[in-house]
C-alpha cells in the first residue's frame, strides 16, 4: 500500500502549522455535518484521494484550538516543542507500566513528579501522570479513603460509616461523578455555599462539618480548588488547611487549572497552604499549552499510590523493583507517554521559560481586566487570580433576565460567527461571560478587537431587536 | 524562539519511521541510564542542538515497539494511517468533551462507537472511548452496579448488600483493581480456577456461585474473557452467558485484546454467545496496531452510560442535545480524540483489509504452532485462539523447577541481547514462553529465525554452565 499522499500531507500540517487565520470554527448542526460527509466505513477502502480530501473536510470541521481567539476552554494555543514532544511519543508508541519496556520514559516521567511535586512540597513527593484532572481527583478520593479506614480495600464499603467530602460550590463536576462511582453515592457530596468572587465560605464549611458530624458521618476530605472553572479564583488554600487538619480530613487541592501559575515567583503568592495538601491535582496541558492530555497526580507523601493500586500480575510485572513499574502506582494498565512532551518543553524554556509564560498570561488577563472595568458598559466579576477575565454586558435599562438574555444572545452570536469564541456560565443568578486566555503571544490590539467586538455585537443585536418591533407596529 | 532544527528532525523521523533494523532495546538498568543522561530541568533552557542531541538519546534508549521481534506485550507493529491519524490529533488538539468544541470528532467517535457495537449486536448500542482496558473493565462494574441497585448513585454502598464479582484466574488483573477502587473490596472477587489451557472452568464457576449465594453474597457480575492475556485463549462465551441469565448477573465480556477478531468472518465463531452480553471491552491499539491508546467500553443497551455519569455543569454542558456531547458518558472531562486513528485506518483500509489483517496474524501463529509442535525440544501449550503463541522448551534430562530456570534463563538472555524479545509467564507451576505477533508482515523466515534463536541460545547457556562446572571441577 502506498501511504505517500497522507504522510506528506501531514508533513506539510506539520511545516505550515494550522492556519492561524481561519475560521475558529464553523457552525454546523450535527445533521447538517452528517448530510455533508461520509462518516460510514465501507467494505472496501478508500483511495489515497480521498483520504486525502476527507482529512482536508476534518480540519475544516475542527475547532481551531489554536487560535489566540479559542478562550471557550481551559486550554488553547500548544507549545510548539510540546507538539513534538507528542508526535514522538507517537512515533515510539510506548506503554507506561514497566520499566522494561518504557525505560527512559519511565525515567523522565518520574523526574518530571519529582520536580512538580518539589514544586508544591519542596521536598519531592510521588506521583504519576493520569488520563486527566477527572481521573486525578478520583485517586485523591481513593487515598483519602485508604487513610481513614485501609481495611476497605479488602472488604469493601458495606458496613463502613457514611463518609462527606466537602467541596464548595465551584469546585469541579468531577468531585460528585468520583463520589457516585466510587460508592460513596452522592449523598456524600457536601457542598458549601461560595462568596461572590467564588471562593469557599470557610465560615459555612466549618458549620457544615459540625453537622456532618452530629449525623454521624466521617468528614472524610476536605479539596480546595486553585482556580476554578468559573472565574479561575483560588480558594483560602491556606485557611482550609487548617480545618481539614482540625478536622483530622485528607485535604486535596484540586490545581488543575491553576497549578502551573507555581512556575511563577510572583504568583506563588496566592498557593499559601497548599504545602499542606495531602495530594494535589494539576494539568500541564491548560495553562502551559502542553497538547492533550498532560495531567498528574501528586502526593506528599511516597508510596501511598503504590499502597493502593500496585496488584500482582506476573504476566507483567517481574521485577522486584516497583519504584520503576509506574504502571504500579496508576489506575491504568496500558498508558501513553504524557510526560515526554511537557519534559521537553520544561527542558527547552527552562525554569525561566516557563515562569515568563505564566507571567506573560497574567500580565495580558490584568489588562483585559482593567479595560472592562474602565467601560461603562461592563462589570468585572473580579481582579483576575488566573488567566480567566469573567465580566458582564450591563446597561441601566436592563433588568436581571434581561441582562442575562443579552449576555447569552452576544456570547452565542460571536460563537456563532466563530471569529472569537469564549464560553458564559451563571454565577448567582448571573449570567457571565467568560474569556481564558492562552495565548501568551496575545496582543494589547487583539484584546481591544474583542471588546469592541462584543460592543458591535451588542448594537447589531439590539437593533435587530428594535427592527422587529417597529416592523411588528407596522 | 527558533525550532526549526527539532521540528525538522521530528519531520525526518515520520519520513523515514523508526529504523527497522535497530536494536529493539538496549540493556541498561536505571542507573546506568540516570548516569548517562541528564534528567534534570535547569533554570536556563537548552539550545536548538542540546534538543536534538536529546531526541536521539531518547529513540536510542526506547525500546523499538515497531519492530518485528517485538513480541513481549499485546501490541506493536503500528499501522501507518492510524499514525498519521494520531499525529493529526496531536495538531488539531481537540477535547472530546462537547459537540461544541469536537464537531466533526464527536460524529466520528459515533461513527466508530457505533459500528464496533453492531459488529458485536448487529444493532448499535452505546459505547465511549477510554484510556485503556482497565477503565474499561472499571465502567463494567459501574454499570452492572447501576442496574442491580440503582439507589447506590444516591446513597452509596454503607448498608448495600455484599456483591460477589466472578472471572476466571486468568482474567485481567483490572477486575481486582477496580473492585478495590469502587469499594466492592477486593473480597467480593472470586476466582474460577482455569482448565489446562486457561479457559474458565464452567463447573467451578456453577458451585461458586452457590457458595457465594448461601454466605448471602449477591452475584453481581460475570467476566468473559476473550483472549487471556497469558495464552489469549477464549472463555466459552455462550456458557458463560447462560449462567449470568440464570443468576441474573451482568455479564459483561473483556475482549480487550481478542476483540478485533471479530473483523474476520473466519474467527468470528470463537465469539459465539458475545452476542449476550451486557457490555464489551476492546481495544484497537492491540491487534489493529492503532497507536496507544485506543479503547472502547461498549454497551448493547442505549443510554446506560449517560444515566451512570452525566452531571450537571453549566459552565461547560450547555446544551440540552446531550446526544452529542460525549464528556456525559465517560468517567473523563478533558479527553484526547483517539476515534480519529482508527476511523481514518478503518476507512483507508475498509472492512476488507481489516479482516485481511486479522487473517494473516491468526495464519501465522497457527504456522508459529506448527513449527513448535513438530520440534521435540519444545511443548506447545494449545492450539492459539489469537496471536499469542504460548510453549515452553522442554528436556527429559529436566525435572519441572530446573525447566522453569531454563526457560526463564532463555527469556531473559534473549531480552537482554535485545534483538528478539518476548515475555514469559507462570502457569499452574511452569514457567511458558510468549510471543505476541503483532506485524502481520512477518514471514516464514523470521519464525524459523525466532526458533533457532531459542534453540542456540539454550545451547550457549548449557555450555555455560558445563563450563562453569568444569572450571570448578579444576
Amino acid at each position: 500500500m502506498n501511504y505517500e499522499l497522507i504522510k506528506n500531507k501531514i508533513i506539510n500540517l506539520i511545516n505550515l502549522g494550522i492556519d492561524k487565520n481561519e475560521m475558529i470554527r464553523v457552525d454546523k448542526k450535527p445533521q447538517e455535518l452528517i448530510h455533508e460527509f461520509d462518516f460510514t466505513i465501507s467494505k472496501e477502502g478508500k483511495t489515497e484521494e480521498e483520504m486525502s480530501s476527507m482529512i482536508d473536510q476534518i480540519i475544516h470541521n475542527s475547532v481551531n484550538t489554536n487560535h489566540t481567539f479559542f478562550m471557550n476552554q481551559m486550554y488553547g494555543k500548544q507549545h510548539l516543542i510540546g507538539v513534538y514532544g507528542d508526535i514522538l511519543t507517537t512515533l515510539l508508541n510506548t506503554s507506561m507500566y514497566t520499566y522494561e519496556v518504557a525505560p527512559i520514559m519511565t525515567l523522565i516521567e518520574k523526574e518530571c513528579i519529582a520536580k512538580l511535586s518539589k514544586t508544591i512540597w519542596k521536598t519531592s513527593g510521588d506521583g504519576v501522570f493520569t488520563p486527566g484532572g477527572s481521573i486525578s481527583n478520583m485517586m485523591g478520593l481513593m487515598l483519602a479513603r485508604n487513610a481513614k479506614l485501609a481495611h476497605i480495600k479488602k472488604e469493601g464499603l458495606t458496613n463502613a460509616p457514611k463518609f462527606s467530602i466537602f467541596l464548595s460550590d465551584q469546585a469541579h463536576y468531577s468531585f460528585l461523578k468520583s463520589a457516585i462511582f466510587m460508592g460513596f453515592g452522592s449523598d456524600s457530596i457536601v457542598k458549601i455555599a461560595s462568596n461572590e468572587i467564588g471562593q469557599m465560605d470557610t465560615p459555612s464549611l466549618v458549620k457544615a462539618i459540625e453537622i456532618e458530624k452530629q449525623k454521624n458521618r466521617i468528614p472524610l476530605l476536605l479539596i480546595g480548588v486553585a482556580g476554578t472553572t468559573f472565574s479561575g479564583v483560588f480558594d483560602e488554600l491556606d485557611a482550609l488547611a487548617m480545618i481539614a487538619k482540625e478536622n483530622q480530613m485528607w485535604y486535596h487541592v484540586d490545581a488543575v487549572y491553576g497549578g502551573s501559575m507555581l512556575f511563577s515567583t510572583q504568583e506563588k503568592y496566592k498557593f499559601k497552604g497548599i504545602e499542606k495538601a495531602d495530594s494535589v491535582s494539576w494539568n500541564l496541558h491548560k495553562m502551559m499549552g502542553i497538547p492533550l492530555i498532560c495531567a498528574s497526580f501528586l502526593t506528599k507523601e511516597k508510596g501511598l499510590l503504590n499502597d493502593a493500586f500496585a496488584v500482582d500480575a506476573d504476566y507483567l510485572f517481574h521485577d522486584t523493583e516497583d519504584d520503576y513499574n509506574l504502571g504500579q502506582k496508576s489506575l491504568q494498565c496500558g498508558r501513553r507517554v504524557d510526560a515526554l512532551k511537557l519534559w521537553l518543553a520544561w527542558k527547552h524554556d527552562g525554569e525561566l521559560g516557563f515562569e515568563n509564560r505564566i507571567d506573560k498570561l497574567i500580565k495580558i488577563a490584568n489588562s483585559f481586566a482593567e479595560k472592562i472595568k474602565s467601560n461603562q458598559n461592563f462589570e468585572l466579576l473580579c481582579q483576575p487570580d488566573s488567566p480567566i477575565v469573567t465580566f458582564r454586558i450591563i446597561d441601566t435599562d436592563m433588568d436581571n433576565l434581561e441582562g442575562n438574555i443579552i449576555n447569552k444572545m452576544v456570547r452565542d452570536q460571536l460563537f456563532k460567527e466563530g471569529e472569537i469564541i469564549f464560553n458564559y456560565a451563571e454565577f448567582k443568578g448571573k449570567i457571565y461571560l467568560r474569556c481564558v486566555i492562552s495565548d501568551p503571544e496575545i496582543q494589547e490590539n487583539d484584546i481591544n478587537k474583542i471588546i469592541s467586538k462584543i460592543q458591535e455585537t451588542l448594537n447589531f443585536l439590539k437593533e435587530q431587536v428594535e427592527a422587529s418591533f417597529i416592523s411588528l407596529n407596522v
